[in-house]
């Protein structure tokens, strides 16, 4: 069986990969090293340095492998930052997604697995049910729930099958820590292993149910092979909601330093948001069995490990308008 | 007072500007060509040749020219076709709008007119109002609801004004009767002036509320000088719906011939399509005043003045699969 998971070499897309590997799959990695590490990539998976925004590259790979499997992990994930980079997001989000889904339609996958977000409930009150009509506030969550919307009518006028995944706040070890503009944890764990202060936006009440990659990467894997989970979505992540400030105390613990905190101007963002996961229990038996601390405290001995990473300046800004300061 | 319309050599587009020229506006109109003419713009508009999805040009223009509205009708709008061209029609649609977006926030625009579409309902009962959740059933309906979205997480970020329009089955003089993918009369009046019989998807009892554009146009212009109808969304058009082989019988009759049809197999589409009009009837004063006899005779006379025109074949089809064999 051959997969194809794109972002590859990227946090979760390296963990999904891994899994296939373990699975006896044959696993073709596809990603543009914009937020992945090529020392992500397992030695036993292909390589394949490319853009899912090029559809020759894409259409050539299908063409060439014929996937079963699409496990599609690539993304610019940067959710605040999404209102300032409006035409990259969607290119990047919707465009080179369709670029996938085309080829699947082509090539007669079998299973689509796609990894949409939280970020497609915006505002609606917690916890968010799977059969909630999606209400986007920003263009990263519009871009995730329309190409969850596409591959809808893709299964209906094409019969492609697919699998939607909505995790949230997904952390764990190979985790961009030098992405300024996302993930928390690795943005906290690289200002300590540099000396500096945690930034947090705002006073840090803000709560998130932070889930450990080894948790998730194994659902979304799992559930290509269970066709009575084809063509439906699933929430997947943690129960269990901590304030941004609580988590900032642990990382400093895990790294054996008192916790210094920095404030950031408010940002316009959700204030509490966690996932009901009752559908993925139920169907997929998934449980989110490793706490925060025991999963912050091997992300952490991973990112001594790894030292902290230089955190580049994204330089295409779109709108400069209302952009928080600390992300010029 | 300076307007943009995009799309403004089209079918709508065209009927946008000269509402607003009527009104006093300054107007330019953008148009690729695609799907319009440079004959339908009228002479006391200035011209642009070029798309949309050109974000340097669309930056240039709002640099030089400070638009005050922008009143978006550019779209590829083959609603059928669009499963077959996804990330045509996720380009033009989606980002080419991004790109007005994007500017229109940096240019402080007072107001952004953006014409969506009843295809973000998809197969949700009629009559669709206003208040319901969109469920769009193809990636044009995708793509229009995806605008609305970006329209409104822009306006609460940026504080952008906008007004949706859900126009349906709109027509009338200028219409692009050579485009064989849309616009049942055009290709209906394009098949009589060319002594072929009207080819009709099923059995021609699929309805449609077809709306006559000198209706629609003024009450698109109207709303942007009511900032009581800023960021909202209105359907338009009108109440009353036809079989599409009623509306053939009408067509042959405002061309006095007997009617000739040739069924094709059913497609994938909505059965039965209207939408409530109560919203802007009460907010806008909107009443659909021209009947289908009164808007067909119309259309009609404008046809026989102009002539059929060639039916260009879309080349660039990018899925092959369940494609209706007349489209190909």
């Amino acid at each position: 069986m051959k997969a194809l998971v794109t972002g590859g070499a990227g946090f979760m897309g390296s963990h999904v990969a891994e899994a296939l590997l373990g699975l006896g799959f044959e696993v073709w990695t596809l990603d543009d090293l914009s937020g992945g590490f090529r020392d992500n990539v397992a030695p036993a998976a292909h390589f394949v340095h490319g853009s899912i925004c090029n559809s020759g590259l894409v259409d050539e790979l299908f063409a060439a492998h014929r996937y079963d499997y699409v496990f599609h992990l690539a993304a610019y994930a940067a959710e605040g930052l999404s209102h300032f980079i409006r035409r990259f997001n969607y290119t990047n989000n919707l465009i080179g997604s369709v670029n996938l889904i085309n080829a699947s339609v082509r090539c007669d996958v079998k299973c689509f697995v796609f990894t949409s977000s939280i970020a497609v409930y915006g505002h609606l009150p917690p916890p968010m049910t799977e059969d909630l009509k999606p209400d986007p506030a920003d263009p990263y969550g519009v871009s995730k729930y329309a190409v969850e919307m596409d591959l809808k009518a893709a299964h209906e006028m094409f019969g492609l099958n697919y699998v939607v995944f909505r995790p949230h706040n997904v952390y764990g070890e190979r985790q961009n820590i030098g992405d300024k503009y996302r993930n928390v944890l690795g943005i906290f764990m690289n200002q300590i292993m540099q000396k500096q202060p945690m930034t947090i936006f705002g006073d840090g009440s803000q709560t998130r149910a932070f889930s450990y990659i080894g948790d998730v990467a194994p659902a979304m894997v799992a559930a290509a092979g269970r066709p009575d989970c084809y063509n439906e979505v699933f929430n997947v992540g943690s129960d269990t909601t901590y304030t941004v400030r609580e988590l900032a105390e642990k990382v400093a613990a895990a790294f054996r330093v008192e916790p210094r905190i920095q404030s950031l101007p408010a940002r316009n963002e959700v204030q509490h948001a966690f996932s009901s996961h009752a559908k993925i229990r139920q169907r997929l038996g998934f449980e989110a069995s490793t706490g925060l601390d025991e999963g912050v405290t091997r992300m952490a001995a991973w990112a001594r490990t790894h030292g902290p990473r230089q955190c580049p300046v994204f330089s295409d800004i779109e709108i400069e308008r209302n952009l928080p300061p600390s992300w010029r």
